[in-house]
C-alpha cells in the first residue's frame, strides 16, 4: 500500500460527538462492541497510567530512526485529534519528546499513539499529554528521509486509516473504522447500559454461573464435579 | 498430567494462619527460605504498585482465548485464596475485567495470578484487587470449551497444587507447597530476625565484607586489589 | 578485554562538578549533546518512575546467578558514585536487594545501574534509592565465583569505563566518557540555552516546519501536498 | 475494518503473468523496487531452507486457538495462490499440518503465509510446500469460532488485500498491492538490470566507493580518514 | 515442591514397549492424543532438524550457569532414556556440549532437552545426539552448586515426573506421564488409521468442508458468503 | 566512547598466525581458554549450520537503517579480516546482501558479524559468505548518515577493538583481544590436547563422577542418594 512522499491534507474525521463520546467506554469495551477486533498488539503501553482519550487519526509514516515527519503532520492535526505514528521498520528509538508534544499539545492533539520509542516521559506526564509506544528510549532520530502523512497504515498490527477513531487507556488502543463508529457507539453504550446491574449482583455474591446461565451448557460441554 | 473437564470441590488447603503469615516476609524472603525454589517467571508483573498478599491456591486451567472456566473456579474460592489461572498455550489475551474481579472479591478472593492477560486494570487498581499477570490486552475471550478447576498445574513456570501458598509482591510471585508451608514461615522469620541488626550495621557504614567475613574466603578465591 | 579476579582500587573519577551538572539535562539531552552514542538499551528501566541522577561509575563484573562482588564494590564506592553492574552472561535473578541498597546508600552511592534483576524493589522506593534494571525478580543469588571491580564493561550494550558519567532519568540510562564529560555538559547546555524560547513558540502555535526552516527541504526532497 | 463471518467468494487477482514474474526477483529486491515498503516483520520465517515463490493473496481471519476457517479458505483457492493466514491476537499454536496442506496443494496453492504457528513441518519440507510462520508449534487448535475469508488482513504488519502480490524466500515476506504490481514488476527488472555488471566489477575487486562515487559526498558529509 | 541435594536411583519407568512405539506419531499427533495438553513452550526447538525420538525421562534440576549435576545424572541414565534438564532460573548458558553428550550416549540416552542452552551443536549434529533446547550458547557453565535428580521439575512449562514418555521431533517436546502412556498409545493409533484414506481424499480435490461435514455447522455459527 | 565520522586506516592487527590458528578450537573452547568471557550475545546466530572461522576484526559504527560506512569499510578490508559492524540502536533491517558479500570477499573478508539484520542469505549461502547476526531481513537501508570505522565498538554485547581476534561457529561469537590472542591460543590448545582421551572413556561407558573424581565434592557438599 503505502505512497511515499505525500500529504493528504483533507481527510474525512468521524464526527466529532461520536469520537468524542467513545471514550468514556475504553479500549476493552468499544473492542468487544466492534467483534473483539481492531485492536493494537498489547505491547503497545501507555507512558503514565490513567489516561483515557479517544480522538480522530491523523496518520503519519516514518522511517526507521528519522522523525522529519513528525513535523508535517503537526501542521496537520486540528482539535480532538491523535496522532498515529507507524513505522517502515522495526525501531524503538525515541521519536517524539517534549518539544513535539508542545506543538501537537498546541494544535489541539489529545494523545500520540506510536509504534516505535518515546522521551522526555517525566515531562510528558507533567504535561499531561498521553503517549501509547512501544518503548521509551533517549536515542534521538535524524531528519533526513520523508515519509507520508494522512495515508492509510498499520500501527502495531492494526489498520487505521485518517479520520479513524482511536481510542486508548491502559488497557491498550483500539481503532474504530469511520464508518462503524456510530454503530460501535451505540453497541458499546448497550453493552454497558446493564453492567451496573450485574455489578451489583456479582458483588453480592450471585456466581456468573448462575447470572448467565451456565451450569447447564457447561454440563453439556462434559463438566464434571468431583467431591 | 492435565486432567480436563474435571471440577475438584474439595481441595486441602495450608492452614489459614500459616497461609496468611507468609504474606509480610514477601516473594524473596520466603523464596530464600525454601532454598531458592518455587519463583514464577519474573514476567509475572503486578498490575499496580505496592501489593503484597498471600493466600491460598485455588487453580484453573484454561484454553487460550478462552475464559469459561473463570465464572467456575468463582464458585470454588473461599476466603483468603488466590486464583491461579494456567493457560494450555501461550495467549496474552485479556482473560479477566472488572465484573470477574468483583465477583472474586465478593467470595473472598485476594488476589488474582494468572500466565496470560488482564484488562479493566484502572478499575481494579481503583478497587484494590491486584493481579499478577504476563500481559495487560484489552483483547476479549470466548466461552466455548471447558477446561479444569482444582487440579496442579504450571503457571509461569511454577509448578501449583491447590492449597499451596502463594505469595505476590512488587518482586514477583512465589508458591509454597502444603508441605512446607509450616516449615518456610519458621524459616523465613529466622531469616528476617537479624534482618534488623545487620541494616543498622550496614547503614552505619560497615561493609559486608566484614559483617560477612568475606575478605579470607574472598582471598582464597584469588581475588587481587590492585592499587 | 575482561580480566577477572582483580579490583582496582584507584580510578579517575570525572571532576565531580561537572560529573554532577549532567543530572539535570537528563539522559536524551546528554545523549544528543554527545552525538548520539552511549546510550544503554531501552530495556534498561527504573524501578519507580521521577528518579533523574548523574555520578561517577563503578563498575563491577559479576558470574549469572552469583552477586558475591556486590560486597567487594560496596568498599569502592565513593559520594557521588553510581555503581555499574555487568553480567557474563544472560541473567534476569535478583542481584541486588535492601540490605545492599543500605550499605551502598551509607557508602555514598547515588544508584545502582545493573543489566540483570533486583529485588526489594518497594523498600528500595521507600528509600528512593533508584535502580536502573533488567528485570525485577525474587530470584536469589550465591556467593560462589569472583568476578571482578573498576575494570572497563559492557553494560546493556554500552561501554563504561571507571569514573565515566552515568545519567539516567525515567528515558534511559547514557554513559559519558570522562575525557568528553566538560564538552558534553558545555554542548548540553547550550542545547538547552534556546529550549525555553523554542517551547514558548511552539506553545503559541507556531509551527516546527516554519521554526526550522523544513519547508523548503521537504520539498526538494520530493514532499507533495495533495488536497 | 475486519468484518466477520464473511466469505468474498469473487476477487481481483493481480494479472497472473505478474503475479508469477515476481518470484524471481526475491523479497528483497521487489520491496526496494517498492520503494522499502510492504514487509512483513522479520520474524516471518521459512519452515525449510531455499524456498522462493510468488502468487496472488487469498486471506483468511482467524481467532486464536481454531483454526476452523482453514477449511474455509482451502475452496477459495485457485492455482497459484498463496494462502495469507491473519489472527485477530497473538497466538502461537499449530494452526496448519499435513492434511490441510495436501488440501491446499490440491487446490492449487503455492504456499501458506501465516501469523501463528504450524505443525507438521518435517512432512511438509518433504511435500516441499513453503510454510512462512512465526512459529512451528505441536499445539492444536480447535473449530468453535468463524472469522472471514478475502477481507482486507493485517499480517505480520504487512496490509494485505485479496488479490495483491506476495513475493517469499529466505528473506523475509513482502506484499505488493494489485494495482502497484505491473509498476513494481518493471522497476524490480531494471534494478537487476546492470546488477550483473555490478557484482563482476565488484567481485575484481572495485569498490562500492568508487563504483557508486561516494567518496565526495561522504567527504562533504564530513568522513575523516586518519593514518 | 523441588527437593534440593537429592539424588533418586530407582524410578518407575513407563513400560519400554509403550515409551518407544510413541515416537513414530510424532509431538503433535501424542499431544492431541492426550486431549491437547502436556506441550513445552514452542521455544525448544532442535538443534538440527528431522530427529524423532520418544523415550522415558530421566530428570535433573540444575541452578543457573552451573552444570554439575549433569555428571550426576549421566549415572542414572538407561538404556532408552532422555534426559530433561530444568533450571531454577532463566539461563540461555551452554550446559552440554559434546564431551557429555558422549557420556550421555555411552549410557544409552537417546536425547537431551533442556530448558537453557547447548553448545558443540556441530559435533553434536555429526554424532546424530539431538538436543531440544531453548538457546544455542559458547557460554560455560561452573560445578559449584547441587541440584536434584529424578525428582519432578516444569520444564519450558511443562510438568514432567521421572518415568514419563517424552516424545520430541521438528514440531516440539511433549510429556505424556506413565499412567496415560498406554491410553495415549491407543488414542494416537487410532487417530493415525483413517489419516492414510483422508489424505488420499484431500488430495484428490475432496474439501475439508464437505469431508469433515462442516458447510451446515458453519452456516449455523453465521458464515455467509458473498459474491 | 564512540568517535564518530572518523576511519581509522592503520590498525594493529593481531598476528596473523595466531589469528588464524584459533579457528579450529571453536567459540566455546577459546571462550573458556579466555576465562569464560568476551562472548556476543546468543542470539548473534549464523545464516548457515557449518561454517567456523577466525579471523582479525575490522570494525565498523553504523546508524540504524543506514549502511553507508560498509562501503568505507570494505575497503579497509585486508585478507584474513573479518568485519564488525556495531549499530548505534536497535535495528533489524538488512544491511548486507549479495553485492557487498561480493565487494568484500574479493577484498579478502571471511566473514561478516552484525548486530542487526541481513539478506540475500540464500546467495550469500551458496557462496559461501558466512554472516553471524541477529535478523535476517528484507529491509533495505538508506545512505545518509556518516558514523566510523575502525574505533573499537560494542556489538552484541561484546567490546571489539579493531585488530582483535574473533572466532566464530554454529555455537555464537567470541572476541579475543589482541593482546590475549597467544596466551589464549596456547589455553585453548592445552585443554583440548587431553580431550580425545577423556572423549574415549566417556564412550567406553566412564563416568564424569569418577574421570573427574566429583563423588567426593558432591557427597561434601550435601548431595544424597535415596534407593
Amino acid at each position: 500500500m503505502y505512497e511515499l512522499g505525500v500529504v493528504y491534507r483533507n481527510i474525512f474525521r468521524t464526527d466529532r460527538a461520536v469520537a468524542d463520546a467513545l471514550a468514556k467506554f475504553g479500549s476493552a469495551t468499544v473492542h468487544e462492541a466492534m467483534g473483539r477486533v481492531g485492536l493494537m498488539q498489547p505491547y503497545m503501553r501507555p507512558i503514565y497510567a490513567g489516561a483515557q482519550v479517544s480522538g480522530t487519526a491523523v496518520t503519519v509514516l516514518l522511517h526507521p530512526g528519522d522523525n522529519w515527519m513528525m513535523h508535517v503532520v503537526a501542521e496537520q492535526i486540528r482539535e480532538g485529534d491523535i496522532v498515529v505514528a507507524a513505522i517502515t521498520a522495526e525501531c524503538s528509538d525515541g521519536y517524539f519528546g517534549d518539544l513535539l508534544a508542545t506543538s501537537f499539545q498546541a494544535r489541539g492533539a489529545r494523545a500520540l499513539v506510536i509504534d516505535a520509542g518515546v522521551r522526555d516521559v517525566k515531562t510528558l506526564t507533567d504535561m499531561r499529554f498521553p503517549v501509547w509506544s512501544k518503548a521509551i528510549s533517549s536515542k534521538g532520530t535524524i531528519k533526513a528521509t520523508i515519509g507520508s502523512v494522512n495515508i492509510p497504515v498499520v500501527c502495531a498490527g492494526a489498520f487505521v486509516t485518517p479520520g479513524d477513531v482511536i481510542v486508548a487507556d491502559d488497557d491498550g488502543v483500539v481503532c474504530v473504522p469511520r464508518a462503524l463508529a456510530a454503530k460501535t457507539l451505540e453497541a458499546a453504550t448497550q453493552r454497558e447500559a446493564n453492567e451496573g446491574e450485574k455489578r451489583a449482583k456479582l458483588a453480592s455474591g450471585v456466581l456468573g454461573l448462575d447470572m448467565y446461565k451456565m451450569r447447564e451448557p457447561l454440563e453439556k460441554a462434559g463438566l464434571r464435579y468431583i467431591d
